[in-house]
């Protein structure tokens, strides 16, 4: 099934790209001068295939999963916070509902894995894998199985939104110890110091750090996990959340679908993602460089270039939903600007 | 009437700060996680004297101006090109359209100065203090009487716009040309080399760059702009659209109305504006770094740290509306985010 859904990943439409790129040169502005809006919209004509794309049903996907990691100290809120927040998203509290309605997206959120057991809400994607994964300092996360099985709840959850109607996606993220996960992931691929990767998360104090830091090196001393195989990196030092997220990524980019990355978590998602098919990274846009440390290692090393960086360090999706307005913006542009010729307007003079 | 608009420009208000400050540590994120979307609520709170400021009600003023010295062959593009935005604007094809629209904004299109006679339009704000500006390589732009004339012209249309509901404006500016006297006013306050300020424009060729730098050095020559006095530089290398935007500047700050700055056209302006009251500094946002060599230093200078930074050179106010939109974000943040109290959400521990 996984095998399946990777090979389904193909290149961007070069045809549509040219055909973009060429309306961008037409319209009523200096070639260029609207600079990483004209590049977006080329290539989201390349994802879509569509010379003239529209974004305008949009979803940010936040799912939520808890880390036996926690037991060693390296969060700065209680583990019961995971569920709580949960209940925050479906009551539209948070930030990324602030920022959701403030750009046109729904929310969907989805318990991949939190550690309690969740009263039952309309509103709420049931995709439940366990209760947190296993503390990656003495062993894996999950196994090998439930790591494909995250990965393809993801996809069934992104699936179901493009049965609903689906232009363009976010992802986000919720799980208290979230961070550390990621910087094993992001350490394991790309081989950076862990002390490069590693950052303060939601805010732990300067003896926390160092408690992070000392759990990433133990968890890949332990696991030992193959950076060739995103499989295995997932399972061994991964998180519920976190596989999901890569099964979004995976199954949007086989559905021609633009994804927004967020921030650190949903990043390392996409590094999984990117591993188990790199052909999945042209379907990336990369919405903020988070004030995490490590986050930039981890954009150079998938070639992403952020759209902002606003010292934003929360995940949820909050840095996607930007980005997605921002891309919605790059698109309009190409649907919606007069040409030269439309506007009589003088070109400029060869 | 110049120094009674400046003198009614007060500090921002430190009791909506305190408050927007103190709200922002009890909504449901850990402290600070929204890195610049905090501290702009609370710069807006400060501008506003609202501690729950709402910027639904958006502007883009786009003011249009003819230069001189476009005779030196400064631009890519002929000066018929001015006028001929100025209809696009008002039919609603130009990028400042399509993006305006996007984040919920109305433009305003202002004939500050075009070198042509204007077909009357019922959206277009006849302002014309000239047709063009006299050649700056060979003396003043304009007179200091003219100056004048155009700030307070500037002030007149936000405080019409203030009449018909505004919470928050953006910068934007159409005039062929209209780089080489910004790059005249930047070189003349902050004292860099004319090379380091001089960028290609809507985009000149190597041998056109070269006629740029010896026309802004030609322009500082003749005129000896004085570095103390805002008004001297405006009418001596500025613009009739810049010293317009210099007046909507300086009002909406006597107004307590954040201005959101577009590029380079508009932090020259902006530059003026804070020469003749350093206090409007506070009510500036710098929306983008333009892609225009220069922009960089002019805000450097200003001491503006901008929210964007997409490679953009286009002007019109198009960085603006993308500003317009995260400032918004930013409010509503403040606004519309549960604490955690209200969510029942564990706060960190001490």
């Amino acid at each position: 099934m996984l095998d399946k859904l990777i090979a389904g990943i193909t290149p961007l439409d070069d045809g549509a790209m040219s055909a973009a790129r060429a309306r961008q040169d037409m319209l009523t502005k200096p070639q260029g001068s609207l600079g990483r809006l004209e590049m977006l919209s080329i290539q989201i004509a390349g994802i879509t295939g569509q010379a003239h794309p529209s974004v305008s049903r949009k979803a940010i996907i936040t799912m939520a999963g808890d880390h036996g990691v926690v037991a060693e100290g390296v969060s700065a809120y209680p583990q019961e916070v995971t569920p709580q927040m949960v209940y925050n998203f479906l009551r539209g509290g948070a930030a990324i509902n602030v920022l959701a309605r403030h750009v046109g997206a729904r929310v969907v959120v989805v318990d991949m894995g939190v550690a309690a057991d969740m009263p039952a809400h309309p509103q709420l994607v049931n995709k439940k894998i366990g209760y947190g994964t296993g503390n990656i300092t003495r062993g894996p996360a999950m196994s090998r199985a439930d790591a494909v099985k995250a990965i393809l709840a993801g996809r069934d959850v992104l699936e179901q939104e493009i049965a609903l109607g689906l232009d363009i996606v976010g992802t986000g993220d919720m799980g208290i110890g979230n961070t550390t996960p990621s910087a094993a992931i992001a350490a394991a691929l790309t081989g950076s110091p862990v002390a490069e990767i590693v950052g303060r998360g939601t805010g732990v104090d300067e003896a926390g750090l160092e408690r992070k830091r000392l759990a990433v090196e133990r968890a890949l001393d332990v696991n030992q996990p193959d950076p060739m195989d995103g499989l295995d990196i997932l399972a061994k030092v991964g998180g519920f959340e976190i596989a999901g997220l890569a099964g979004v990524v995976l199954a949007a980019s086989a559905r021609h679908i633009p994804v927004v990355v967020d921030g650190y978590i949903s990043t390392a998602a996409a590094m999984i993602a990117v591993t188990l098919a790199p052909q999945c990274r042209s379907y990336l846009i990369a919405a903020h460089r988070s004030q995490e440390r490590g986050h930039r290692v981890m954009l150079q090393w998938m070639g992403l270039e952020p759209l902002l960086d606003m010292d934003m360090r929360l995940g949820e999706g909050t840095g996607a939903a930007l980005g997605i307005s921002i891309a919605d913006a790059a698109c309009k542009i190409l649907n919606e600007m007069a040409t030269f010729s439309e506007a009589g307007v003088s070109e400029k003079p060869e």
